[in-house]
C-alpha cells in the first residue's frame, strides 16, 4: 500500500502522557479529514484524596476519539496492567471498537468486561505472543519483551508512511522467570527496517543503572525466608505472576503450604493457570486450613501491598481479618515498592504490624524487590536497538517525559518531541510536528456515574468537606410574601465547645436569615431566586464570622 | 529537698509518642493525689488531607492537664520548631502557665503570641542557654545541643527522685556552623551525677550512620552554586538558619545577591538578627530591586520546600508570583526533604518547573541537606555519653518507639519503655511502669475553634466530601398533617450526565419522598423527628441506586 498524496501519520496521546497511569495513545493514518484510527491501550489511575473525595478510578476523557468513533479500527492492548486496560469497562460504551489482546491479558479482560455487563457486546480477539495482523493501513506486530507481568508486548506499527515502534511498558530482565527474554532479534530486525518513531516508557528515566531482575528477586526472597520462624505474609502485586511463582517457590524450599488471601491473588492466579502459567507447583491452602497448620509451615500471600484500607494485609494489621492472625514472632515481607502518595497509609500499616510484635521486611531492608520498567541503562540500550529517527517518550509526568528527550537528544536521535495529552503530532511526512491540540482530560467515576474532573457537584463536595454547609429553610406566603414558619436552620460539619454554644448560633443565624428577608423589596421577595439569594449572602456572612469558616449555604423558600 | 515517703516521679507523653510532631510531655512529681507538673514543649501537627478536610492546624489534646491547671508550675521550650511550640496559642489559655524559653525561641513565640492576642497574658521568661532554674520539685537545666535550628537544648531535670535527662531535638553535628557544639562535658557530668531516665529523640532510628554536618551542606551548596547560569533560588526549611546562613554566604561567594521570598523567611531572618545571628553579612535585595539584577546576580531563598500551594515556590513554578519570574536556564536547589505525605505537592512541583526549562536539584542529585535528627551511630554515642537506667524514647511513630526500645536493649539500658500518649509512666521509686493511661488525642484547629477528633461535624463533612447531600424539604399543615407544598428536593455534590436527566433524578426523589410521607401512620406524619427519618430513609435508598453512592440525606418539614 502506498501512501495518498494527503495521508498523514499521527500521533495522539490521551492518557500517560504528564502522568504515570491511565494511559490511552492513538494512532490516526489518513487524509486530515479522513485519518483511521487505532487506540492502543485504555488504562486507569486512582483517586480518592482530597482532589477527588469519593472518586477511586479516573479514567481518560476519550470525548475526541468519540467524535471519531466510525474510523476506529481497533483498540490494542500490550499487557493487562490496570493502568493499561483498566479503562475499557468505564469506556467501550463510547468507542465501540474491536479489541485485541495476547491470551494472559484476554483472560483478565473478560472478567473485567463481565464485571460491567460488556462481555457478550465486546469483540475481543485473543491473538498469540508475536502475531502479526492487519487493520486497514495500520500493520501491528506483537513484540516479546519483559516486564512485571506475563505476557508484556511491545507493538510494531507499521504504516504506509513508516514504521512506530511502541514499547509499551518494559525492562530487560535477562531473567524473567515467566515467559521469554526481550526478542532482541525481532528489534534488530525493526531497526533494519528502520523506524520511524519510537514511542517509549519513561518511568525511571531519573533512576542509573538497570531495574534488576525477577531472577535475583527469587534468590533473596528465599535467602529471606529461610530466617524466619513464626509464620510468614508476604505482600505483593498480584499480576506479577512471576514474583507470586517466587514466594510459592521460596515457600516449597521453607517447608511452607501458600494460603492466598486478598480478592486480586485469586483473580489473577485463576487467569494464570489459564493460560498455562503457575503449572506443577503445590496446591495452595484455604484460609481456613491454613489458621490450623503450625506457624512455621504456612505462608501467606496477600493483596494490600500500598497499605489500601480494604486490603488483606490492612485487615491482618488490624486484627480484622476472619482467618489470618499474626503477632509476635510472624515475619511480613514487602515484595514490592512504596507508590508515591501511600507513604501515610503504608507507614500506617508498618506501625500497626510493629505494635503486635511482627518483624517488617521492605526493599529498603533486602533485595525482595525491582522495578518493572527501564531505568538509564536500559533506555539506553533499547535507543541502540532501535535506533529511531523520532523518540516520543511517553509514561511519565512531565518532568519524566522531558528529561527523556534529552536524554535521546544526547544519545544522538536525530528528532524528539515532548507530547502532552491532546497533543497531536505528526509522525509523518516532515518533521514530527505537533499540528493540533484536541480536548484531553479525566473522567471520574463517581459511584455508577462518569463524571467531568470541573463539575460543580465535586467543588460542592471539596467546599463542604473543608468548611460544611448551612442549610436555610423558610416557609414563605403566596400571597403577601412574608414568612410564615422558620427560618428554620442546620449545620453540617460545624460545631461550636458546646451543644449551647451551637444552639445560640442557629438561633442568630435564623435571626440573621429573616431580618435579611424582611430587609428585601416586596418584589425582590416574591421571586425565590432573588430572595434566596439575598439570605445566602446574610446568612453565609454571618457565618463565617462565627467559624472562621466559609460554610455553603443552601436557602430553600416553601411558598404556601 | 528529700523524697516524701509517697512520693513518684511520672512521665506523661500527651503528643509525639505514635507519630512524628505534636509534642507534648509532661513530668510529675508529688504524691499521687498531689502532684505538681511541668509541661516540655507544646508542638502542632499538620492535616489537611482526606482524613481531615479543612483543619490545617492539630494540636495535643491536653484535656488531662486541664484537669491539673492549678499544679501547673512551668511550661519549658526546648526549641522553636512548630512541632514544638506551635501549640502554645491555642493551648496556653486552657492552662495558663508560665513559660520559659531561650532567646531565639522566645522571640518566635513572642510573634506566635501577638498573633493571637496573647502577648500581655502569657508570662514568658528569657532564659539564657545553659542557664539553671527551679519549679517547685523540679531543677531545670538547659544543656546545649546540635539540631536544624538555632538554640536547641536538651533539659536536665534534676528532682529529689532522680534526674532525667530531656533531650529533646539532636543530632551530633561537628560543625552546626550556628551556635556551640554539642556540650559533651555537660552529658558527661550528667552521667556522673547518675542519670535515672533518658527520654530521647527517636525519628532516625532506622537510618544507620550518621546524619551528617551543616558545614559539609555548606561546602556542597556552594559547589553546586558555582555551576549554576541563570537566576537560582534555593528553597529551604526556614527554620534552619545556619542553611540560610550558608545559602546566604554562597551567594555571596558566587556573586550573588540574596532576595527572601515569603512570610517564614522574613519572620525567622528577624527573629535571628534580633539575637545576634546573622550578622556581618550583605544586605537582603528586596523583591523588586532582585528582579531589576541581571540573572546571574540574583538568588531568591524561598519558603516552599513542601511544595505548600500558598508558599513562594508553587506560585513562582506556577508563573502566579508577582515579582519572581523563573525559565529556561534557571535552577532552583531544594536544600530539603520530602516530608512523607507531601511527595505528590513536591512532585507537581517539579513538574511544573521542568515545564519552565527550570533545572530541578534536589538532595538526591546533591549532599544539599542534612537531617537534624540522629540517625544510629549517633543515638549509639549519646546512650554512652548518657548511660541512663531507664531508656524512655519518644518523637516517633509507634514503629520507631519500639526499634528505639530494642536498640536501647542491645545497648544494655538495664530498662527501656514504649510510652504511648496518655501513658502515665511512674520513673521512681521502683522500676518503671505504666500505672495509668489517662486520655490522649488530638483537637483540630477549625477555623476559629478547636474541635475534637471524632466529632459528628467532621465526619459530616467527610461522609457529603465522598457521598454528596440530598436536601429535601415539605411544607405540612399543622392540623391535618398532609404536605402543602414540597417536597423541593435539591442536590450537592451528585450530578448526572446531564441536567436533564438530573432533573428526573430529582423530580422522582421528590415522589419517593412523598410517598414515603403518605405511607407514614398519622401519628408518625404529626412527630418531626419520626416523619424526617422515614423519609430519609426512603430517599437515601432511592438515591443510592440512582448514583451507586450513599449521599447524606437532610430532609426538613416545616409546619405550616
Amino acid at each position: 500500500m502506498k501512501p495518498g498524496a494527503q495521508d498523514e501519520l499521527v500521533f495522539l496521546p490521551l492518557g500517560g502522557s504528564g502522568e504515570i497511569g491511565m494511559n490511552l495513545n492513538a494512532y490516526g493514518y489518513g487524509p486530515p479529514d479522513d485519518r483511521k484510527w487505532i487506540i492502543v491501550d485504555i488504562g486507569v489511575t486512582f483517586g480518592g484524596d482530597q482532589d477527588t473525595p469519593g472518586v477511586d478510578v479516573i479514567v481518560p476523557d476519550p470525548g475526541y476519539l468519540e467524535g471519531e468513533k466510525d474510523n476506529i479500527l481497533g483498540i490494542i492492548l500490550t499487557h493487562a496492567h490496570e493502568d493499561h486496560i483498566g479503562a475499557l469497562g468505564w469506556l467501550w460504551p463510547r468507542l465501540k471498537a474491536p479489541v485485541w489482546a495476547t491470551p494472559f491479558t484476554a483472560a483478565l479482560v473478560r472478567e473485567k468486561l463481565r464485571e460491567r455487563g460488556l462481555l457478550e457486546r465486546v469483540k475481543l480477539t485473543e491473538t498469540p505472543l508475536k502475531s502479526r495482523f492487519s487493520l486497514g493501513p495500520f500493520d501491528i506486530e506483537y513484540v516479546t519483551l519483559t516486564h512485571s507481568i506475563p505476557e508484556p508486548n511491545g507493538l510494531a506499527i507499521r504504516t504506509p508512511l513508516g514504521l512506530i515502534w511502541h514499547t509499551g511498558d518494559w525492562k530487560i530482565d535477562p531473567d524473567p522467570l515467566i515467559g521469554e527474554t526481550t526478542d532482541v532479534a525481532a528489534l534488530e530486525g525493526l531497526r533494519d527496517e528502520g523506524i520511524l518513531a519510537m514511542v517509549c516508557d519513561s518511568t525511571n528515566v531519573f533512576v542509573e543503572g538497570v531495574s534488576g531482575s525477577e531472577g535475583d528477586v527469587r534468590e533473596h526472597l528465599i535467602g529471606v525466608l529461610k530466617q524466619c520462624r513464626g509464620k510468614v505474609a508476604v505482600t505483593a502485586f498480584a499480576s506479577n505472576v512471576a514474583r507470586l511463582e517466587t514466594t510459592i517457590r521460596a515457600a516449597q524450599a521453607c517447608g511452607r503450604v501458600v494460603c492466598l488471601v486478598g480478592r486480586s491473588m485469586h483473580k489473577v492466579t485463576n487467569a494464570a493457570k489459564s493460560v498455562g502459567l503457575l503449572a506443577g507447583l503445590p496446591e495452595f491452602a484455604s484460609e481456613d486450613d491454613a489458621g490450623h497448620l503450625p506457624p512455621e509451615h504456612v505462608l501467606y500471600l496477600c493483596t494490600g501491598s500500598q497499605g489500601e484500607e480494604r486490603a488483606a494485609l490492612a485487615r491482618i494489621a488490624s486484627g480484622d481479618h476472619r482467618h489470618v492472625a499474626l503477632s509476635e514472632g510472624d515475619t511480613v515481607i514487602f515484595s514490592s515498592r512504596v507508590i508515591p502518595g501511600n507513604e501515610t497509609a503504608i507507614y500506617a500499616l508498618y506501625n500497626r504490624l510493629a505494635e503486635r510484635g511482627v518483624e517488617v521486611i521492605t526493599d529498603k531492608d533486602a533485595d525482595v524487590h525491582v522495578s518493572g520498567h527501564p531505568c538509564r541503562d536500559e533506555l539506553k540500550q533499547m535507543y541502540q536497538w532501535a535506533r529511531p529517527r523520532i523518540a516520543v517518550p511517553v509514561h511519565g509526568e512531565r518532568r519524566h517525559i522531558l528529561e527523556h528527550v534529552k536524554l535521546a537528544q544526547e544519545l544522538q536521535t536525530p528528532e524528539a518531541v515532548a507530547p502532552k495529552n491532546g497533543d497531536m503530532i505528526r509522525l509523518a511526512p516532515g518533521k514530527a510536528l505537533v499540528i493540533d491540540e484536541v480536548p484531553a482530560g479525566r473522567l471520574y467515576v463517581d459511584g455508577v456515574t462518569l463524571i467531568e474532573a470541573d463539575t460543580d457537584a465535586l467543588r460542592e463536595r471539596k467546599r463542604i468537606a473543608t468548611e460544611g454547609v448551612v442549610t436555610v429553610v423558610m416557609a414563605v406566603s403566596e400571597r403577601k410574601h412574608t414568612i410564615v414558619t422558620g427560618p428554620d436552620v442546620r449545620v453540617r460539619g460545624l460545631t461550636m465547645q458546646d451543644e449551647e454554644e451551637l444552639d445560640l448560633a442557629l438561633e442568630e443565624l435564623a435571626d440573621v436569615a429573616e431580618a435579611a428577608f424582611n430587609r428585601l423589596k416586596h418584589d425582590d421577595r416574591a421571586n425565590d431566586d432573588t430572595a434566596e439569594a439575598g439570605v445566602q449572602r446574610a446568612v453565609r456572612k454571618a457565618a463565617e464570622k462565627m467559624w472562621g469558616k466559609r460554610p455553603f449555604v443552601e436557602v430553600v423558600l416553601m411558598r404556601v
